[in-house]
């Protein structure tokens, strides 16, 4: 056990699933986690009520390996949540998995949480600075803390009160013995939502769970809203402050799975496709073929071929037996980087004029060694085409971003990234193209991480760094 | 520890990997396993040598799980071979995983095998008979044991006498203290390359293992080729009666992997676009999409949109997630079937005419699945269409089919199993077709599971059971 | 995970060990534990601080399975504390293992104890209703609670606050980045030794650890002390009002090792012979053969033999391979009870009157099993002696014993017991020579569970049943 | 896997267990291992048949942690046979572990093996040389080898041959589908018993685990009797030329358990005693107290305790927790040696003559650190007494017995060997002494330990290396 530190970086991307009364609660968990494993692959937990107590199995890896039908079956129950967990901040103790479980004054009580709250440090120190003991690294964990410390009587009215202090992004779950709640921070910065199996209801950050358990969408989780679901039916409050919805961009463009529906319902496969499509209008490039760096660059590079008329091959197979322990061995066999995931299919590329398209650019250090591969198999020109802005800011409410610092395009102009990338030619979609390809949505959104504007405040201590690197552009 | 019991059914499909003369050779062989990944997930095994002595290690499971640092460290020498291997005979013990290592009487050996031998059961009967005792279920192990027997001097005369007894496929690497042998049964079944990596001399099933360590393709190991690597360098010898060239076709068709060249550089992705554009050709249908059951359909179905002109799209998800131990949960829960891998994205497929491409079609009850998914999605119509002839014949000779039984096209029209799969039309590729499309390799192919056509005599044992199948038809 | 609930049961013996100023601290007090091993089999765990952070490994298991070298390594710094634990709550999860590790307010803070706080319950149920959230079900979480929410300024004064809130006993270590502290409840009921090892210090429940480091005793953590070990030297503080001392008589009957001194210095074997001696005189027998139960009777079998003049022989033999998961076969194989742990050797037992000596009886159906042996092995007659008073009454300061209810001697006289055993005689040791037999140790003791007479107040929610059963007699 | 050497030392200890007809005996098996437990802790085996199959599970490390419930349940049918094992030769493979198990031309055969074949290494060369493969460094792996190419038709005369073939100890036991044989060496190197327990027959090597399982010893197996148990009872055999009986004298000093009989009947801790009370008749001292050196010197010193009329006192504690893995701490913590295991109680000691007795004296190493220990609690003489006489050869029989070249006794005389381990005097049992102690068994012993005779001629490269060292003395 390392000793906890304070969350001085925002790296946390999740998926969430409840079920409320189903005979079966934690395999129906099980399924709707596996289907959001994209969101999270480091740790995973399910916590299930058999409505006089929880019962919770958490453990570091995927879905498919935590847990055993033993370990199922032991979670008892006609509810339960679950949770998967990805995080770069090297904090990969199960200590950090969630749901976070905890025994209160008013008893028993689990919370899973996609989203950052950026208040969260300052809290913690004040919390800790009355008497409160924190189990964790997690942001997560404040919440329960404000709810224990809590002087209303009632578990609604605790929460109301702890989200109330809250500030930040949160899609929540939270299970009693009694009941689930299910709560969305006022922005909407992160999906969830609403299903039905039968007679169970279900809330999940996309819609592919409900697909896979054949449940039925009935709506999102509004911003704002806590959604109380127990033996008496669906209650629903909205007890803060209107504020603008501003559902995080980068959902569409690189995060939900494709075959998603979030945000009310759009598809997130056609509006990738139409992100291809709009880099084609505005970055057009004379070109053989076009390719996709598999699989997130596939349904943008399907658009982008529509578009220009530039025949779509598979130039780039992606070897998907990664498996939980690669080792990157040492010595004179170095970096061999993005080429333990992909290879070049020089028969396609040899000799050729190729578009390459990819869903965004972070460091450039991958699209750079993807470049070198394309060549290497015999392309004549390598064009790149990223179907997003450039990435100018870290995102601070639930995206794994690196530091603002690390983003290249912080810092350089588009013809100084193509240089380091090497590429014949490198297109952007603008921030229009953007907003032109999600309109479809009709919403909004949180585009910080292109714009730099934050629709909600930042604290000094988190904003504080960022201004100092603003100060330098 | 199950007893064992003599192999009754051929149903092992594997990839193998040898270096000689390298200062990195495990570490060099941990990555062409990986990269062969895909011909077997079960188990898999290196061997190295240090001039002196071997030294192995061997596990159930995906290779990036199977080796730490600490376990390649061990795995001292300049030269190593490797093995990864799939099984369906429920042999599922790490006994089995290979490479197989023995100390005889000229020292120790090591030999990683890709094919079926089909004689091997009589060879084993007759080798128990004298007393020999077999530490394994493989067939692979006969080869040792005919070794270990033969009354020749020398390893090389050994080695002729024991694959002069076999009958079969067989793509082979042995590894001693002081040399590598890499053989290849004079059918060449199965692909063997050889490779240089400086001064290293690099064996691998197909060439991309080559692309991920920065091999050079040299050359094929040659049907009947008995190659033998030491500090002298190499030494070829054909010992054997010449035979047709009849390598299996099915690595085009769905086996190997798309970026690799086989059977002397024919790329597997060009021919599979091939198989699509022929199927297009001689299945048209009217329709308003084509889409790829991934990842195998893909560049079929990217050939059929071409030749078509019908546009691609992405209609079906992929989770790559299973995991090691996926449980399909019991009870009210059941039949997620091809759910838990595949899931259909209706705002591409709703209301629309789809053409779904496969690669092959076996039992029928996964694509049956596939269609049913696929119209709950929205689809007006579904045409199924194959890029391969129906698969009548079980495969002896290294590719995992079930036997004829189960095999839907062995005892039902294309019109019989197009009801039975629910789909509005069924189209599969011809033999002709086939040939068409593979006609840029150049070379004659072993096509017994299209046309129950077998270049190499099957023992009657083996045979028997396949004959009584015939006289059904 | 299974949730926590409230400690019903005082049911746990500790061991705890401490040094501070050593280069190798986490190699000092893995030894330290394992000399203590005796004190706990169930988990383990050491906590050190490199002067700037804590590092902890806590696990299920014995000390030696526990830890690796390289954990070891990991556990870095000149300080560290650890604690080897034995449950009967059933509450067998590592989460209950200690040493305790918190960050708070103050920063962080291991905690390690061995007794039992009788108000634990109650001061948990305050702590809660003011927002504290406990990770564990141990009694010694109550006391960082107390800490953390104390009002006083610095690390002294809130440890003096939370030790002037508990009740019951407790031998405690804590450690901070800083510093090591040891405390001893005002009663004294635990052994706490300080030791020094050249420029150490060294802190241990008996001195037998210090003798497995080559350190030497120097005097006993006084009833009421607190000792703030740090850069600057011991400072002893005394900050609560004097209480009778009144330690454990049963650590010197059962519970520490033979090897310790304990309570100023008394050795444990010399006492436990006295016991034997005392009893040998207060229930004489007329018999052929002296025979201990090993190995915790032996010392007394000693003394019997030794005051009777009777031979002692080994007539029991004990397997010691118990291992962490010994299965009692089901079916038809059942019962065999002490038969895995003990064995009778006939060549010493038939035809002979036999002493058996035990050091306590607690349900007698242990005894029971033992003397059926010994009449299978061809006693003539077996007398049952047992070198301590029946006992009568649970523990609540820190030693496993059974509910009242379960005690045979709280509801039966001698002669019924003895008939439940199947003795041909029954004798216990009186409490007055019990008294003779402790006279060297020459302090006052707590006898409670042979007298009913506990030196410090229970709670009521503790005290109670016991009273009910009292009136029962 | 470590590529296999040639067994160049003996050094194996081992206990067998076998039971046939009992609806439980893979339970049956496991509790007779673990009352063999002391003839080997590195690793053990159960194979049991159904009698059409037979089962296996083999592990490393103790009985007790290497069987599960849901393992022992898998090892199905009415007979089993067992074996654990102990070894120097660094040889620490599971691989190793027995019963070895193997399917040859006449179907399946487990082996379990206690003795050392002297001729195992020229047998396995010469079959390696005609073809055999062997799987193991055993050398019981020779006997079924044998047994695998005898020309012989039934297994009863297959089996002859092979034993007619090795030269050395074995007590045997083979499992086959139908039956049970038990075998043991003309000369009855070391010791199986025939037991019965309802309707089964069980064989053990000792006696004690009749006990557990509560069978009754019938009569032991004969030398050279080969028993074959199956469903139409038992079939005695003697085809070999009659041997001299020459038990090993050792079972009784050191490796069997007291409450075993061995050898027709003769009592362990009775002998044992013996040999205590001959060693006080031989070597007496006037000294204040007699302690053993636990637990093996036990018996001895209450024996040398009543012969001399010392007082008999307990001066050492054994701590039993070694655990799988003890880490002895590196640096500055070093040569912990004897004081893991034992400490010395220094009130027993302090200001006494103390005579300490032991079974045997190897190297002289142990003895010496003892004699520090109790030198260091206060010993004003230490006069160390060994209950068997100077060690002087090794065993090729089945002790595990270090080179002759690291016996202490091989090259110095008692007095030298008393400067060595500090001791005030030193008295070692003699030869006639032994005898008159062990006379109650009745037969001539194997004494090469001792004496240097060999009742087996050992092959040349055995004992070659012997010779030269005799020439030395």
């Amino acid at each position: 056990m390392k000793m906890l530190t304070h969350m001085d970086k925002p790296g946390e991307e999740c998926g969430i699933f409840g079920v409320y009364g189903h005979p079966e609660a934690s395999n129906i968990t099980y399924l709707g986690l596996y289907a959001l494993q994209h969101r999270g692959q480091e740790s995973c937990g399910i916590v299930s009520s058999d409505m006089n107590h929880l019962h919770a199995h958490k453990s570091m890896g995927l879905v498919a390996d935590a847990f055993s039908e033993d370990v199922l079956k032991d979670l008892r129950g006609p509810s339960a949540i679950g949770h998967v967990r990805y995080s770069t901040t090297g904090d990969t103790s199960v200590n950090n998995a969630q749901p976070f479980v905890v025994e209160y004054s008013m008893g028993e009580i689990a919370i899973a949480h996609n989203g950052n709250l950026v208040n969260a440090g300052i809290l913690r120190d004040e919390l800790e600075a009355y008497g409160s003991i924190f189990q964790s690294g997690m942001d997560t964990e404040t919440i329960i803390h404000l709810m224990a410390t809590s002087r209303e009587g009632s578990l609604i009215n605790r929460l109301t009160y702890a989200l109330g202090r809250v500030r930040g992004a949160y899609s929540l779950l939270l299970l009693t013995e009694k009941g689930m709640i299910a709560a969305r921070d006022p922005n909407g910065f992160r999906p969830l939502a609403l299903g039905r199996l039968k007679d169970a209801w279900i809330v999940a950050s996309e819609t592919c769970a409900f697909d896979l358990i054949e449940a039925e969408y009935i709506r999102d989780i509004e911003p704002g809203e806590l959604l109380f679901i127990d033996n008496n039916g669906l209650e629903s409050r909205k007890p803060f402050e209107e504020a603008p919805y501003t559902p995080c961009i980068f959902e569409f463009i690189y995060f939900a799975r494709p075959d998603s529906k979030i945000f009310d319902g759009a598809n997130v496969y056609t509006i990738r496709k139409n992100l291809g499509r709009e880099l084609a209008r505005e970055c057009h490039v004379d070109a053989d073929v076009v390719i996709a760096v598999p699989d997130s660059g596939v349904p943008a590079a399907v658009g982008y071929a529509e578009q220009s008329g530039i025949q779509l091959q598979v130039g780039l197979i992606r070897n998907h037996y990664v498996g939980r322990t690669f080792i990157e061995p040492k010595e004179t066999i170095r970096h061999f980087g993005v080429k333990i995931k992909l290879n070049a299919i020089s028969d396609v590329i040899k000799g050729k004029k190729v578009v390459v398209v990819d869903d965004s650019l972070v460091r450039g250090t991958t699209s750079r060694k993807i470049i070198k591969m394309i060549r290497n198999a015999g392309a004549s020109e390598v064009h790149m085409r990223i179907s997003s802005p450039p990435t100018i800011c870290s995102c601070f409410y639930g995206i794994d971003t690196p530091t603002k610092k690390e983003l290249i395009a912080s810092s350089h102009t588009v013809d100084e990234i193509s240089r380091f990338i090497t590429s014949d030619s490198l297109g952007y979609l603008s921030v229009d193209g953007l907003y032109r390809a999600v309109e479809s949505a009709g919403v909004d959104f949180c585009d910080a991480c292109f714009t730099g504007v934050y629709p909600l405040e930042l604290p000094e201590n988190v904003i504080q760094p960022q201004l100092r690197l603003f100060s330098g552009l």
